[in-house]
Order: C-alpha cells, then sequence, then structure tokens
C-alpha cells in the first residue's frame, strides 16, 4: 500500500494532469471507476492502476485483465487525481490513436478551446452515431476535464486529426456543413454523410471555412437573446443532421 | 483605492460566493464585464460595485447610473471573486424576484445538482424565447458558476418557483412534457405553450411525475452510447417543441 504522494510513480501519474506531459509521453489519465470502465470496454489495457483497498471492483477488473494493481490511501489517491472529489481508481492508459476519416457523419471541432465543451461535443457525437475530427489547435481532448465532460465517450467512436479542414474533404464525399451563427440555412437538403464544421467559442469559423463549406446552418432562435453554447450549438446541430 | 482584502465591504462581498451567505442576505454575485452589462441592461441597480483603476467602462456604467464605485487593486479583485481567472468589475445585486408561471414555453428544472447545466439551459431557454421554472431542491441557479454558464441569460427571461409540478400545470393550458431517456415519444403533435420537465442528472423525473406528464419525449439516438449532457438533452427538446 503506497501512502505517499511522493513515490516516484505517483510523481509520473500526477504529472500527466499536464498536456505537455502527456504529449511527451503518449499517456492520458483516466479517473473513477466509469472512466476506467469505459476504456477497459473499449479494449485499452491500463499501464497503471492505482487504486483504493475498498475498490474490490477495480481490482476484479485488473485480475481478469491480469495487469497490476497498485494499492493506494485516499490522500495519495486525492493528490495524484486532477478531479476536485477524485474516486477510485485513478488509471494511466495509452493515448488512442488517431485514424483515417470514415465514411459517416463527423463532426469537426475547428480550434476549439474550451476542454469542457469539446467533451460535451464528443459525447453527444457517440450518443448520435457520429465520428469526431479535431484541428491541431483545438484544445487537448485527452484533457482530465475533457474526458470528463465525454463521460466515456472518447473510447466509443472514431477521432480523426484534421490538419486542413478545407482540403480534407475534398476528395470525400461528405457534404462539409459550416455551423454558423447568423445567416446560414435553417435545414440542409443535401445528402449525407455530413462532416459538421464547428468553429471556436471566441471566434467561429474563418470566412474561408465557411466559403469552402458545402452549405451553412444557423440553428433558428426566436428569444431576443440569441447566445447558445458551443456544444449545445454543436449538438443541436448534429441532431438536426442525423 | 482598497488594496486590502480584510477590508469589512471586501469580506461581506467575498462571502457571497457561499450559497448560504446568498440566501440569507437576499443579495448575489455578478462578476466580469459581460454578466455586469446585462444585469445593468436588465434594469438592475447595483448594490456595491468594485473595479480596478482601468476598467473606464465601468466607470462610465457607474456614472450614468449614479451608483458608487470602489476602486480595487487586481490582488483584491482576485480575492473577492469566484472566477480562476476574474475580470473587472465585480458587482453585488439584489436577487431577482420570481414572478407566476407565464403563459409562454418553459422549461422546468426539476432537482437538477450542477450549477452548470442549469446555467446552460437557462442560457438557452433565453435563446429560444422559453420561460424558466425551478424547483426547490434544483441548485442555487443564481451561483457564479451558473451565472456564468448562463452567459447573462438570467436576467432576459422570466423565473418562476414551481414548489409542485404535479399540480402547477393542472390549471394552467400548458401542455406538460416529460423528458425521459427512453421510452418517450420522438415528436410531440400536442399544442404548446409546452411545460418542459428536466430531471436531475442522476436520477431523471420520478415515475410519478412523468404519469402525470401529458406526454413523453425522448430524443432519438442512433450511436450505441445513448448519453447526452443534461443541458444537452434539454437543449435539443426544447429546440424540438421550439
Amino acid at each position: 500500500m503506497i501512502s505517499s504522494a511522493k513515490n516516484d510513480t505517483m510523481k509520473a501519474v500526477a504529472k500527466l494532469k499536464r498536456g505537455r506531459e502527456r504529449r511527451r509521453t503518449g499517456q492520458i489519465l483516466v479517473e473513477g471507476p466509469n472512466l476506467f470502465r469505459a476504456a477497459v470496454d473499449a479494449g485499452l489495457l491500463p499501464k497503471i492502476v492505482l487504486a483504493t483497498e475498498t475498490d474490490t471492483a477495480t481490482a476484479e477488473v485488473t485480475g481478469r485483465l491480469g495487469v497490476p494493481l497498485t494499492l493506494v490511501t485516499e490522500s495519495v489517491l486525492a493528490s495524484v487525481a486532477d478531479a476536485a472529489h477524485p474516486r477510485s481508481p485513478i488509471a494511466v492508459f495509452e493515448q488512442p490513436g488517431f485514424g483515417s476519416v470514415p465514411d459517416v457523419n463527423i463532426v469537426v471541432l475547428v480550434d476549439l478551446a474550451d476542454p469542457g465543451n469539446a467533451g460535451t461535443i464528443i459525447r453527444s457525437a457517440a450518443s448520435f452515431g457520429w465520428a469526431v475530427g479535431v484541428t491541431p489547435h483545438t484544445v487537448d481532448i485527452w484533457s482530465p476535464k475533457s474526458l470528463r465532460s465525454g463521460a466515456g465517450a472518447h473510447f466509443s467512436l472514431p477521432i480523426v486529426v484534421i490538419d486542413d479542414v478545407e482540403t480534407t474533404f475534398s476528395g470525400l464525399r461528405h457534404t462539409v456543413v459550416a455551423a454558423v451563427v447568423h445567416g446560414g440555412e435553417a435545414k440542409v437538403s443535401n445528402d449525407g454523410p455530413f462532416a459538421l464544421l464547428v468553429g471556436s467559442e471566441a471566434h467561429g469559423l474563418s470566412h474561408e471555412q465557411v466559403a469552402a463549406a458545402d452549405v451553412a446552418l444557423t440553428i433558428p432562435m426566436a428569444g431576443g437573446f440569441e447566445s447558445l453554447n458551443a456544444a449545445v450549438a454543436a449538438s443541436i446541430a448534429m441532431f438536426t443532421l442525423s
């Protein structure tokens, strides 16, 4: 039983809360029973698993997978975790690889900045059977906060890196749909599959990105307020296109 | 210029981060230029306004309204604020009063627990021109986190306390719609206005609440994942009923 957060393994695990360390190592931090189960159910094997003594469910899983389990105290678990109220276990996994663009609906996060929004959109995408694309300047979708907002969805859908939004879909049969706050169509009559482009919270999509899309989509808003949360807007757009 | 967070006024303002203090005083904390502007634009008068010396926009507003402005240092502002990266100003307002149920679409937060979800739903409601109802056990919608997620929407729509969901709408012409994860209709053909009941993140609506509704609504999900964020699900339901 490890009772000190100064143990070398504990220090290495805690460092994965930082994006730079995740990029350097290619590893991610998976916290809590629900995310841990989602990752394992997706066929991923944990490299490190920290759990408290009373967490018998995790011991059962590591026993079945044949991977080592490290018992830690509640206070060590809390010091390693990113969550404010961490739950056992905390595990380290290799970051899943990125594939190529699948021939299905895909929502592309174009320079999204908020990890909670990114995770929530990934959760909606998994619920509607969509894939997810991320541009190189989108926030790290493998951060603890994004994973929490995703509720396990990250491990259940294809995730693709889209280096250049304008050229990527030119050779594919996707209808490219730009989500815009004003001036777009309320309904898209084109055939799918769709590539739905969602811009950053602060700046939206560029004029070039909107112009290069096949159609622009605007969610009709009857209220005088006209300001949807970015994850809500993206999710409604996916819903209307599904 | 106040440079100490131990000043009595600063201590009183900082206390408003706590729900108990907000309930005791009937006052709320409004942080940052966007929320401050939304509250003022709604016709509310601030009781206290703290701003940094460089925040000339706030000085212009307090001058126009004829209310006092207290200059504070950046570090005092940070110590008083709830936000991790606070922006000037920080203001104290009386909590807006609750009205009676209006004869328009209304989304009712039934024991919702997450302040971010509550604020995001209020933001969507304002965008779609809906009112908002809250049950007594719903999380405090006037918390700093809920206000941040609302992006100013709290000040632009009617907010109503609904003591008893089942009886409140019996004398009104609203069609009561229960949002349920499984087993509801994909479309509602009844006429509006609608009262959309949204249950807590962990438990949803009770069987009694669903049974007392005129119709149950389920958002169709084609993916194998089937787990939308509560604010996303409520927003899509409002969108389909609008």
